[in-house]
């Protein structure tokens, strides 16, 4: 997608041209990634106000970056920031931006020094603001990841039975995810058994599923470069009172959270969507994380869907929605999907994490 | 193993102590694991010259915080850097030294902001100093790491043939490590076929393996949070004579490079023990990386052992010792080994990574 990368650097170009700066330098990777279509460890990217972006990588990197970025001016240099620098300069550029969340104090420190420079500011979250809306090409990608991510699910979810261990079946789900097409992992699957599914971020162990537990299983592929996140949670063998009445309430709110995700919405009102049903209930203290966030290149990223947060909601904008009910000592549900919001009149969203095995809004019961 | 990590919180303290603040304030995620025992993805440490130190994790990683940090004053808060900034405030401490290679530019500012701070000066890397000589427990997690690796690439060696993707043998190679123990790969796995091996740091693809190809496999498990580094190069079918050549090449210089790691050895010595074997057969140009590098709970850590590096080996220092040749277009060798270096006469050091399928020194010759 070389005239999509190209299509990017223009809007980021214009944002530097309307700045009190000659360039903006790149220097996060996912950002730079982006703008030129390169996936590098070591790579950065000058965009000048007036004149051809030049991206610099190392040597290591150097044939992927002549194979897929046809289109920019290359640079293989270390440190890449540095030569980027140098290179402004060399042509009159002495007004930089850099991006100040993600550069170092030591690195910031380094480059202030370098010879000719004038002026070295914040450019803020300029890519990241670009990147919270995405063009069809990206959605088909992170819905291909969502694709697989239900699909590996569903192959696992009948393996699952008493005497596995959580560490066993996160490993099942991110075999099956690779199997079905994913490059990796979005991230470290999450299983959470018993008492454990009271912690929100459980690290799988070695604890083995035992009748009566509930299992809070959240997982996600990456494709392209696009991560998928989903969460299922089911109960082995009958489901006690307690187990259902949380799992009822988690299903209704995060209903709630996906119905009111629509164009324009406010990030906070779609958070107090399913955040008020859940505290009318009596367990607000229970549900102590935000709602859901933007997915993409990053499996976090904007928008932040979460109390007390700016920001509307808009086309083609996917995010995670993921109400939870965490009840130390005894155990927790959470459910999550991740949907796109789409404009239009009435309100339309897509839903892109679908299992077959796993209705969200019934709890499924295993035979242990 | 909490005695370890009190003994190296009072190793910092006594630093502390021995500079012009009032505490150091440890913001690096693998430097907070060292000094506390917590794998967190959200955590800093405070180390008062005059005081207990105080771990900050947000609530997810509460119970996990509990149960392996008993001996360290915990809080429970968000953003956790400014939360241990505003208690030492509380506590009378004004003069902080904080991590200046892992904080972001964004973040310092805000911190720097904080009422009642007088001074935020930069700590260098006091903590990655201390890393890079293990205990007995760590080499023992290492050690553990690399035997996982080379029990798992003996597992799935038997397994390669002709036709076979570079990404299906990535994927068995670490399926093998965690079914052998790894907790998950340390890194992406590397295979690079045929031409592919010309380039370091290739990204296994859908090339299948011709006969006539070179197979370099660098691969490496992590267990107990320690990284195993390892490669080799092996070949389908006969090799030709230019594979033969760099092979042995390789072969030879890593050896070189093996013996010059000892106790005491300047770092540059031990990269040119290595190197200039490689460039007097007129091969500099084609080995273009550091010789090696320390791993421990990081895969790439100090010391770098490269040309022009400062420093020095020592007792129970590991490193990886890895040269490489890569001809453009053509294809490349790479031999890699974890080692330990010892104090003693004569000078000795442990081999961590071993293989029964491929000894180094040989080229394995694989049936196509």
């Amino acid at each position: 997608m070389p005239e999509t990368h190209a299509l990017r650097r223009e809007q980021l170009r214009a944002a530097v041209a309307a700045s009190d700066v000659d360039a903006a330098l790149i220097t996060t990777l996912v950002n730079v990634r982006y703008l030129t279509g390169l996936a590098s460890s070591n790579a950065a990217l000058l965009v000048p106000a007036d004149g051809p972006p030049v991206l610099a990588t190392d040597f290591r990197y150097a044939l992927a970056a002549e194979r897929d970025c046809a289109d920019v001016q290359l640079l293989i240099a270390r440190p890449v920031e540095t030569a980027l620098t140098e290179l402004a300069i060399g042509q009159g550029m002495s007004r930089l931006a850099f991006e100040a969340q993600e550069m170092t104090v030591e690195r910031h420190t380094a480059l202030a020094a370098t010879d000719g420079l004038t002026l070295l500011v914040p450019f803020g979250r300029r890519v990241e603001e670009l990147r919270v809306v995405k063009d069809e090409g990206e959605l088909s990608l992170l819905g291909r990841a969502c694709a697989i991510t239900g699909w590996a699910f569903d192959q696992v979810v009948p393996r699952i039975r008493a005497g596995m261990t959580e560490r066993e079946l996160a490993v099942l789900v991110e075999r099956a995810m690779v199997d079905g097409g994913a490059e990796r992992p979005a991230f470290d699957t999450i299983v959470a058994s018993g008492p454990n599914g009271a912690i929100p971020h459980h690290s799988p162990g070695d604890r083995p599923f035992e009748p009566g537990d509930m299992i809070t299983i959240d997982c996600g592929a990456r494709y392209g470069g696009y991560h998928a996140d989903m969460t299922r949670t089911i109960v082995l063998g009958a489901p006690t009172a307690w187990q259902r009445d949380i799992y009822g309430l988690v299903a209704q709110a995060q209903l709630a959270g996906m119905e009111a995700a629509t164009d324009g919405a406010e990030v906070a009102d779609v958070d107090a969507a399913a955040r008020d049903l859940i505290a009318a209930a009596g367990h607000g203290e229970h549900f102590r994380h935000g709602l859901g966030h933007g997915v993409g290149l990053e499996i976090h990223e904007a928008p932040m869907v979460a109390p007390a947060r700016p920001g509307r909601l808009g086309d083609r904008v996917p995010i995670t929605v993921e109400p939870g009910i965490y009840l130390p000592g005894q155990g927790g549900v959470r459910i999550e999907d991740t949907l796109v919001v789409r404009a239009g009149s009435p309100a339309r969203r897509d839903l892109l994490t679908t299992t077959q095995t796993v209705t969200p809004g019934e709890l499924l019961v295993i035979e242990p």
